[in-house]
């Protein structure tokens, strides 16, 4: 079952996200703390949304999603910033079920696309994306500053 | 100049879109119309942003960017969907405005990255973003699912 989370599911996504950045080898690079979080997803200004799946009324993963736009299509789109299954748990559909209920709310909502990154050395999980019918956007690359750039190009400029 | 986009911009809005696709050899992808864009920049529920670059009280380009977040940070980020310059007004230094009008609202709210993607064989542009301090992430590859596969995937769902 996949459900919306609520403020109470904090502790468990705070877990399961330290958990996934172990499988990513991306532990080091996580600073994210419980209220942080609950500012983030349940805050009055909240841009992201999170999703839990239960098995037998206990948490088995989590998904945290945000709305992207398109501008050649003119619309918004979802962007999958994560989805964790537990060790335990994998293997059992739980990852399609987080797919299948953000396209169903895509076509409710009418967003075009979902989006998602891959590590490129994830095999596995890019197996599964292209038995999904997702293809790799592989003529873009993204782009990132931030830290000590970032705050260097925001120095000369007041916001209006 | 960079200021707000109002709905009065939205067919200059429009206009820099089919130019910017052109550019980018994409012109084929572009459905977006006046009433999607105003409803997507403008409406009650609208997701993405949009900004102006005047030089002498004329528009010479455009800028659409949403939030994004980031889980291990735990707070969110800013996408930069396009940026747009008119190719009279460009060598001037309006992309690099856009960028640090940009990096000071990121700032200002406590937002930990800028992020945009570039087409692989844009060499130009990505050595603009080098200069900037952007580094790519290219150990990730972006996944879509879109069109009939994402329509497919809604179907046994229904959402909670």
């Amino acid at each position: 079952m996949i459900r919306r989370a609520t403020p109470a599911d904090i502790g468990t996504i705070l877990r399961f996200i330290l958990e996934l950045a172990e499988f990513e080898k991306l532990a080091h690079m996580v600073v994210a703390t419980e209220e942080i979080l609950t500012q983030s997803l349940f805050g009055a200004n909240a841009k992201a949304h999170a999703l839990i799946a239960e098995v037998d009324g206990e948490a088995a993963g989590f998904c945290i999603y945000f709305y992207n736009f398109s501008t050649f299509l003119g619309r918004p789109g979802i962007y999958i910033e994560d989805i964790y299954v537990t060790p335990e748990q994998r293997s059992h559909g739980l990852g399609k079920c987080f797919f299948e209920y953000l396209a169903a709310k895509a076509a409710d909502e009418k967003c075009g696309r979902l989006e998602w990154w891959v590590l490129n050395w994830n095999q596995r999980a890019i197996d599964f994306y292209t038995r999904l019918g997702a293809e790799p956007m592989d003529e873009w690359t993204v782009y990132r500053v931030s830290g000590d750039h970032l705050a260097a190009l925001a120095l000369p400029k007041e916001i209006a």
